[in-house]
């Protein structure tokens, strides 16, 4: 079987050949969601060598010890990060808590070492606002202001010549998506300031930590709204908007806690001005990401499912005007560890190092 | 322990005293959830004779051979519609596909039974938008007219001497209550035409029914919208915050399916008027509702999970209003097979014949 | 309808009466899920009044905030240990860790109150069992001697007056029961030397501790087992078990984690001795628990599921011999939180007390 | 990264090379589980081109539309049987109800087209077993007298040869691998005639049909026994445990329904004979299995979760002795849609067509 999903949607990425020497990757941090989901990619990725896998908590355990999973496809041990060769690799991913990346990043980038940073250091670049979210100052503001933002259906040309990424937070890439292709143009086609994001995220979302809230017996078989108040990716997506829309945004995000491993499903509100109404959105949609080929726009009257993405990068859109009236309802499904996080860091290494953007990222959704 | 969840909170449930002799009860279709539940209720009710349970398809098999939870608790076996005496009982709920209600409806009133319809027959006034969304002509207009929409919290005193009442929709339940206290007195506080209703509900919502699309191995780990172009519940709605309006109302609704047996979160938004700034509507809700046994409003700040009242007939609202601004979020929640099924129609049900509102209703939410 | 599941079954209970004034319960440790569930059950119980409930950590924290649940239904707070007046109780149920309960018996004994242990401290009779197992010397073993063994099918004449009861574990409720019949009577049928209990557990059995291994993303949609090496109810079992046959037996236990909330199902097999083949083990098991409100035997030939007893204190028992060969399969269900540890811990009490069994132990199962 | 996972494993594997032109696949009842997995792989095959896909239900049918999973990936749509050039293919998989196969078994044989049967027509060579079971005559007893069981663990150079082969149903191939090391060479380290398969099955195991029974709803949040009296896997079972013996064995085989998608845990008992008890396990199982890439031997101790196998054709081995005893305790994992269905279906298909064992089965399991 042909392996690429249909060269017309992506001829930007025949032209890239894959490297004579494979990829030197590092990861710090490797033992959360995000850690164990990118050794899945690359452990399968034909132009990567994997060099070093940090963890200060785990030293010596080797990885396919933690994650039974990876026995017999991945050898390494995580290291030490003081006795880990990370300088001497091509590119570091950090899959780390906030505040990491942005502690090591002058030194790795002297060193030639290009950074995937898929915790929040690198994402927004509204210096206060970081702060304000994250209760910490920025350790190296100047090379804040060189990151790019790994979205690369928005940033893909930036990327490319990135030396540091901040890979996008979960939400964010959906909400993004899902609102581009209304927001670019000036913004003219919907109401700017009262969009609404009501995500639904799967419990990997918030990641491998012990904490009595995210246990199966308090997960499980119940559902919940939570940071409604505020949540860290509201900033996060606004900027993105903002940007998309050249001038001010008005959002509300409520994200809300779904008892499925993996998955996010954001449904999206945005009312149409006068000039919308004569739009044809599904046309819009669909040409708007027509040679990006991990954004999928389902047919008309689609109503995607998670599982549909479930361990693939693919993202799927469906755009839906109730009635014809003046609200217009954009759902948006990926699997959060994969396009909402690992996935999406993935193809931002292949377009940092000239690879075709599919590369290692072909796999097909588990579905059931 | 004191069984009542404080007599303050629903002063005229007090006045009321318990029937000299058990009410006979018939249900008619039991064999679906929404059967089951009321039969466990119904069994546990102190003021209740279970007389008759008809199914046309397991005539003859004990009850708690299909639900070995009822082992031991419910005697009864399902009977065959035509030998089940229902026109002995004071009351008959009906747990059947839409339609079988209202074509038996005229015979049971004329041998004075009350008529308690847990499906859509007796729901919508508008009989053009009956017809519309459930493929048939109302069978009975006249008693439709005279027919009372259950919601207590609504329409208490009309249930009280209704002869008729459509048990609402689970839906409807969470959307009117949760934006009641904003339509009530002309709904001045907020814009009324760009109302949203984004709900999620567990898969019991869809019945007991051999269906693909219902198996365990295609809902699981997975979430999807449905019925976005449209569902029967809009009508439903809309036709309930119309009245509470007293004018027109523009709602869009989107329902998701989420992979839990029992629940439902539905997520309200509405925009606030300039009138509607100056409202603390922490207090709006909380003395709307008062004097309701069943409806809990939450501390400020709260987001009530869905397991708070798994098994148990309570509804929970928080109100948010983001960053004090224009756009109100509403949380509700309930059980969608008591609340939002079962548990209201017996709610109706002591309305009707008198008992206090709570009687057999008192059942503490399972948790975990 | 009649709220006793049928008075034939459990003719003992009837003749108790309720005690004039309500007994008045404290709670040591309440903030997992065995003490939630006593929260539950007592809170509906019609001859407690609860007094005190005790947390270090949450100490003046109310009860309802941390359990929505209980919203409107337990007012009371959390109190430290230091200033909660339990020798005011009638009765203290020890919801704790191992150990805490032995450590304050002595003075609760000395001040009139009874015990009910739902930790291990009063399960062993074994010491040098009890201390390798739970890594601690035993506070008290002159009381440990007097303490009876919490399984009311097994022991109920000792239970009613008891001053200390140690409430089974949940693997070794259903194990003890389902092998009672068998061992009863010397254990002539069976093969007493190779028993076998495969045993699935839900994840509240693990308790509500932040742990790695219990996060939702870690035990969802997976299946393992666990403590095949070893595991603390192996020789509890084996002291049950050998006490019912009177003489030594030997028992291969394998625990296994399940992906659901609640529930157990322990599937145990039994070789048949030659005087065995010729018994009816469906009429053995029938008559056995004749009188036990709280043991059903299902017919023949059944499959009983978890379910149909969840947030329920039935046990359910299904006797099998495939092909009517030498092998018996005894299955076994109940809710772990019921009657596996807060439910049996009532039942307990309700006999300590004089009360009849199934005395606010009623509930119905919770089915779907 | 190398995507061999250990060449010394599996040195069979690379002697062969991939053939110049692609295998020409027809699938026959692609409509089911194993049918999208069968899609799922081979979408992914780098030696596979899909020709046919038939259903006589869904002729026409884009099979993305059915499975959106595939959109972009597979292009075919279902054909109706009649119309399908299944004759032009070089192998036929038969993901359909049990029966189907046998009957166009002859002709495609007649064409020169290999048979890979999902369903149960060529995997047990007892006819009247088949009859008993499947409720049907045979309708090629000659044909399958020549099928081989397509165990490659088992059975590597008959199915090289084979021109059908019959993929193992999903228990037997857990309980043969588990059981295999102790029952060849004449089992004289066991007792054979008392083994006990205790297994639990995903709910994918009961296949995509529209039954009550395995709805959401009813699955969910439970766990059950069936087919205690019998299931149409034990003769399977019993057969190859017989041929790995070389004489009869005696087996009680009890299936359980677990609340998950994929995964089956298979939990083995043997008691061990006097010869047994100097036998080093876990050497033996290690030995066993070195040259098969998709058995792992798991270290001392383990006990592996279903997860660690998720998506991928791995299969996981734990062996124990609690307490260095007489019982010998085999923990089985696997993923039943995969190693346990259609990826034992696609190694098979690879060894017919002298592919490396591996080739297009490299999937690492998902996780979490």
């Amino acid at each position: 079987m042909e392996l690429l999903p249909g060269a017309p949607r992506a001829p930007h990425n025949l032209m890239a050949t894959a490297p004579a020497t494979p990829i030197q990757v590092g990861i710090v941090g490797g033992t959360g969601y995000t850690g164990v989901e990118l050794l899945r990619l690359l452990a399968q990725h034909p132009s990567v060598q994997l060099r070093a896998i940090t963890s200060r908590k785990e030293d010596g355990m080797p990885v396919a010890e933690m994650y039974p999973s990876l026995r017999g496809r991945v050898d390494l041990a995580f290291s030490h990060p003081d006795n880990a060769s990370l300088a001497d690799c091509d590119v570091v991913f950090f899959a780390t808590p906030h505040g990491v990346a942005m502690a090591q990043a002058e030194s790795l980038l002297a060193a030639g070492v290009k950074i995937i940073d898929l915790a929040a250091d690198f994402r927004l670049q509204d210096l206060a606002s970081f702060e304000q979210w994250y209760k910490m100052p920025h350790a190296c503001p100047q090379i804040l202001r060189e990151a790019v933002y790994g979205l690369p259906e928005l940033h893909r040309e930036a990327i490319a010549k990135a030396r540091v990424v901040g890979n996008p937070g979960c939400y964010p890439t959906t909400v993004a998506l899902g609102l581009a292709p209304l927001l670019e143009n000036g913004g003219r086609l919907i109401d700017t300031q009262t969009l609404i994001a009501d995500c639904k995220s799967g419990v990997t979302g918030a990641g491998r930590k012990a904490e009595v809230g995210m246990l199966y017996s308090e997960v499980s078989d119940s559902f919940k709204a939570y940071g409604v108040a505020g949540h860290r990716h509201h900033p996060e997506i606004v900027e993105q908007l903002q940007a998309l829309r050249g001038g001010p945004v008005g959002l509300t995000f409520v994200p809300h806690l779904t008892p499925m491993v993996r998955g996010m499903h954001s449904t999206l509100y945005a009312r149409l001005t006068p000039e919308g109404r004569d739009t044809d959105f599904q046309a819009l949609f669909e040409q708007r990401y027509a040679n990006d080929a991990f954004v999928d726009v389902m047919p008309a009257g689609s109503t995607p499912e998670t599982r549909s993405v479930r361990a693939s990068n693919m993202i799927r859109i469906a755009v839906h005007r109730p009635n014809n009236g003046d609200q217009l309802v954009v759902l948006v499904i990926q699997d959060n560890l994969v396009k909402g996080a690992s996935g999406q860091a993935v193809q931002n290494m292949n377009i940092m190092f000239g690879l075709p953007e599919t590369t290692g990222l072909q796999h097909i959704a588990v579905l059931p």
